[in-house]
């Protein structure tokens, strides 16, 4: 606290990213991060970059990495944005689209970065209670809201919503800018990218940091109608000019070339996932039906002393790391990432000892 | 422009950055680029960043970059902040200390981003006026102000201000931040790192993108009292936990830890500077002392037709990239980035072409 603290800086609660913990005996489930490394030809695009691109300002409009976006969904390069990261896209979405002074939506069970941005504008939120099997309804949505955002799946529940309801939704929510978030895209769930065109008001936000194994880089991608990436580039332009390095565009461009090794770690996770979820059931554990890259487990109170809380203690002693949040109708939870099937043995041994 | 964009969307006037051109035969003066690729050292650091850090978050504190500035300047960690390049950190410093409903004082000729970021967050910027000879005079800001910013030296004059007028300011000035931009530190100028402590209002921001030769890695950094960089992080992870990727955190410190190389490639920096400011003058040029990486030149009425932009233009169409702005007080000068003694070489040939 100090005297020059405004009040935009007195008013936050910051976002608390999960623990990084590391060590060769560490297996690190708390952060939804690839248990794969990017693509070879990532890394060679990464060295491949020179002292002399590095002394030059990147491209600030990061035109080789859009328009390789924008091949690869059949958009053109008006439909792409990129950024820092999908939480800075997120940031700069909430500024460019959700500071209009209505409330803005989103599931009162969802990504808790949502709220943090709203008190960083002073935006009013408006939050939507799940379903009582922890389903986002978009029926439950206000259509004369402000705005509208949730991922697709949820966070931290897995859990997704299908096409066709999100497809009802901007049929009827018209006015104002609807945002999914596929922060785990390419996981289960549908994609509303290929929506982009039939909807002005749509914008779709993914990230390089979960499927593309490129959490370390910080890179992520906004699709939607031209005039809505042009508001997002505005407000780009006003607030940092580069944000995605020389190294990132190189890394990111490569990264969509490799679509096999892309598709392969993919079904990968995919496959480590459906059988975690036998092997987590079979330990008396309710799961939800996972589209992402984590499992929502659900901790029986008659399993250990201190119910889920204990569980994420025990395990976090052994060096296995998840999430637990000690919060209303999270806290019988633990979200827990898909590792490779060596971590995912390592936590069912713990669980077992 | 879209029936959705908001008001905070349709008042801003972005920032334009100079032409990103390149190609064999460009000579680059137009960004204040660094001439020399960044120390070896540097590009060791970036190509021994494994896939394995790459999948993973990167340490969103960046404390052993952070540690190693303040090592550097004889400071704490506390002290410390980073982010991704220094307009980040002057748009979340923007955001922190001067959305408190005053009128944010700056120079009337200065760095053009301040306005925008008025603009973006709808703070009132008053503007002071520079002395008849394009020096910043501090003695001119009012102590009442919301909180001021100056570039020191300035952009795109180059002039400097002496530490014992900023201390006179802050003296004065103590209800406010001040922050100084010191994106051209080490090349002449007194840095006011030093004070650090000293003046619990003082708020100082650098890049790595200039001296560091690494504007295409996008690594900024501000130092402050603690109470300061509390605020400033709070803002951080209130936006985007994340801004410094592993890789940039990585190519800082082994910046920092190379001294020998960057005071080398500054010193070479400072004497082409004097060199061609002797070069310059020689043809008619006035320039103004400089105590940054760029002169700022006023090309005399008779040089030859359309002046300043005459020659802007016809530099350009041979290849040499300089900056030129059609604005009052500022269109009879050109700013020209100090590039290799060849790069100055081959303008001060097709000047006399």
């Amino acid at each position: 606290m100090s005297s020059f603290w405004t009040d935009t800086i007195s008013r936050l609660t910051p976002y608390v990213p999960g623990e990084q913990r590391s060590g060769a005996d560490i297996v690190k489930l708390n952060t939804n991060e690839n248990p794969y490394p990017p693509s070879p030809s990532v890394l060679q695009a990464i060295q491949g970059v020179s002292g002399d691109q590095l002394r030059r300002y990147p491209d600030p409009e990061s035109v080789v990495l859009r328009q390789t976006l924008a091949d690869y969904h059949g958009l053109s390069i008006e439909n792409v944005f990129v950024g820092n990261g999908s939480d800075e896209i997120l940031a700069l979405a909430f500024l460019a689209y959700f500071t209009n002074n209505k409330a803005l939506q989103f599931p009162d069970i969802s990504y808790s970065f949502y709220p943090v941005y709203c008190e960083l504008y002073g935006i009013e939120a408006k939050t939507i209670e799940l379903d009582a099997d922890y389903s986002v309804n978009l029926e439950r949505f206000d259509t004369h809201a402000g705005g509208i955002v949730f991922p697709n799946p949820n966070a931290p529940t897995a859990k997704d919503v299908s096409l066709s309801s999100i497809e009802a939704l901007l049929s009827r929510h018209t006015e104002q800018v609807v945002l999914v978030d596929e922060a785990y895209a390419d996981l289960g769930a549908q994609s509303v990218v290929k929506l982009v065109g039939q909807y002005p008001n749509l914008l779709v936000s993914q990230t390089f940091s979960k499927g593309r194994s490129l959490a370390g880089m910080r890179l992520g991608v906004a699709f939607g109608d031209a005039s809505l990436i042009e508001g997002l580039q505005r407000v780009k332009n006003s607030f940092n000019s580069y944000p995605v390095d020389a190294l990132a565009q190189a890394a990111g461009i490569a990264s969509i070339n490799d679509e096999s090794y892309y598709r392969q770690t993919m079904n990968t996770i995919i496959q480590t996932r459906e059988h975690s979820i036998l092997e987590l059931k079979a330990r008396g554990f309710d799961v939800l039906p996972s589209a992402a890259n984590f499992v929502f487990v659900r901790v029986p109170n008659d399993y250990c002393e201190g119910g889920a809380a204990g569980v994420f203690k025990k395990l976090s002693d052994a060096g296995v790391l998840v999430r637990y949040w000690a919060k209303p109708r999270l806290d019988e939870w633990l979200r827990i990432s898909i590792g490779t099937p060596s971590d995912m043995q390592k936590l069912m041994n713990t669980l077992d000892a």
